[in-house]
């Protein structure tokens, strides 16, 4: 046999090219203990009769219970099911330990709050290199809808629709592209404000003003300084400077003299009851965004977004976090 | 045998719940005829000696290639590639017309574009209901990093690292939780631009002038009602209006009467440099932050930006579209 041109190493990444969900398979010994191995090996084979198939190592400590068992249980896993994957994967002495676990056919272990869980039986046992391969005839299944765990390049990810291919912007426009980050970022925040200014009793603020109040209601008595430095680009100082004195006017905020003789603005109960109109127009648009564009896309971009803003932070301060400056 | 209790209807969307990348695997016939098919069953066996697996359908047209060959080649295809994998599902009579294609091992057609490519070595082919089970000793492979296409509840799909647990808000903040679209959008949003305006010559435009002479370089001679219609919350129309006259002043913008005799603003060539100034900082911004959050990543949040857009946009006009009360 020729020796393949490739490492170990380099077949593994390899495979993590190929994108896979995540299971924790099942099954219970003859000494009734239960087994349970995480795998991104499984694979459906056949409809009729429905049959999928996983591989196990023949190394795993597990393999002779499900050599001998007769039936088996693959659990794919939900997004949120990481740490059960983890748990799985270990070689851990009671991997069962504080879980809740029912019994399934031949009392196979059944783990809850998965995509999917399919019962299967044991149909044939298949040689494959240093793994054997198992295929199980599913016989019970139970699916809930909820997105699933993805596993890609060795790392856990989460998948979402492709978006369609429709072009955002009409012919002609070449300079900036459909798919510059800065457009796509101040499109879907306007989009989002628009929305969020319909259902909520605010057209009589500016969206300075709306940043201004929404931000003290989070995190009252801040300096004019503390608030341009969280929530406001440098050049726009002046606008601030003139959101605060409007808001003032309008009695939303109130003002008062801090430590080193700073003047801190805080929200009026007025203001606040303002904020809390804000807040449920807020909950509201984003109830109908997520629902528009589906609750797993929605989850992804969230996903996506927050590991932007991790990533990307140039050192901002958060908006609600106060400065020392700022103490009363 | 009993019946199962769920039909097939239930048992594809329960598969579908387990996230898969998409391959197409070809082979040759003896007579020298190409095939492929596309297929989402693939999965890793054994990693020494190299073995993966595949499935095929007993009663697809190229089973008895397949059967045959010695060699097949697998094409785990890229994000891009959606076409081919649309081509290869298909039962077109000439899959293979205008590709590009090589000759591996056994003259097995190799296409090219993928993230990874593998040549197989047929070592069994398995039972499996009504598909067979092809199992292959990997004897050569080619890997390329980009991105994979990912194929989901039926739909395809790209993939994303999770993002980390960590918390993005100080402790304490409760109401507007961190995972809030409303609040991720803005703050990703301003990111983006507090970042851009380090690059760019633009510390004397507030935000509202750069909105406007980004707008107007990409769509020149604009009305100041469809400048705020496109890219101004109702409640700023009085901002809006002092940006416009604050760049008028500053000479980057000029106005002139167009039809109807509405005045029209369009950019000065002051205004042009100082736009493409703004490009290039938005440029240098976007390479940058695509460069830290991963390059699989920030294609996934386009595309969820993307999507987002197309699906929520409540019937607003695009920024950069003139409306017929614009013309000159």
């Amino acid at each position: 046999m020729k020796e393949p041109v490739f490492d170990s190493m380099e077949f593994r990444r390899a495979l993590g090219t190929f994108t896979t969900g995540v299971t924790v398979i099942t099954a219970r010994g003859a000494d009734g203990e239960p087994v349970g191995v995480t795998a991104n090996s499984f694979s459906s084979v056949s409809l009729e009769p429905p049959l999928v198939l996983w591989s196990l190592a023949k190394s795993a400590h597990s393999l002779s219970v499900f050599q001998e068992a007769e039936y088996f249980a693959i659990h794919i896993l939900a997004a949120n099911q990481e740490d059960l994957s983890n748990r799985f994967a270990s070689r851990g002495e009671d991997k069962f330990a504080a879980l809740d676990v029912e019994d399934g056919l031949g009392k196979t272990p059944l783990l809850s709050g998965c995509c999917t869980r399919m019962q299967c039986k044991t149909v044939y046992r298949y040689e494959g290199g240093d793994h054997i391969i198992f295929v199980g005839e599913v016989v019970d299944l139970v699916r809930d809808d909820v997105p699933p765990l993805v596993f890609q390049a060795g790392k856990y990810a989460v998948a979402a629709r492709k978006a369609s291919e429709a072009p955002l912007l009409p012919a002609g426009s070449s300079e900036f592209k459909e798919d510059f980050l800065g457009y796509l970022l101040w499109r879907a925040y306007f989009q989002f404000h628009c929305e969020m200014r319909k259902q909520a009793p605010i057209s009589d603020l500016s969206d300075q003003e709306f940043l201004i109040l929404s931000t003290l209601f989070h995190s009252n008595w801040r300096s004019a300084d503390g608030l341009c430095n969280s929530v406001f680009l440098d050049s726009d100082r002046e606008e601030a400077a003139r959101a605060l004195a409007s808001l003032l006017e309008k009695g939303l905020i109130e003002k008062k003299a801090g430590d080193n003789n700073v003047d801190l603005y805080g929200v009026t109960d007025t203001g606040k009851e303002k904020a809390l109109g804000l807040l449920g127009a807020a909950k509201a648009t984003e109830a109908d965004f997520l629902d528009k564009l589906g609750t797993w896309e929605g989850g992804a971009l969230k996903n996506l977004l927050k590991g932007f803003i991790v990533e990307t932070n140039p050192g901002l301060p958060h908006p609600w976090e106060r400065t020392d400056n700022e103490s009363l």
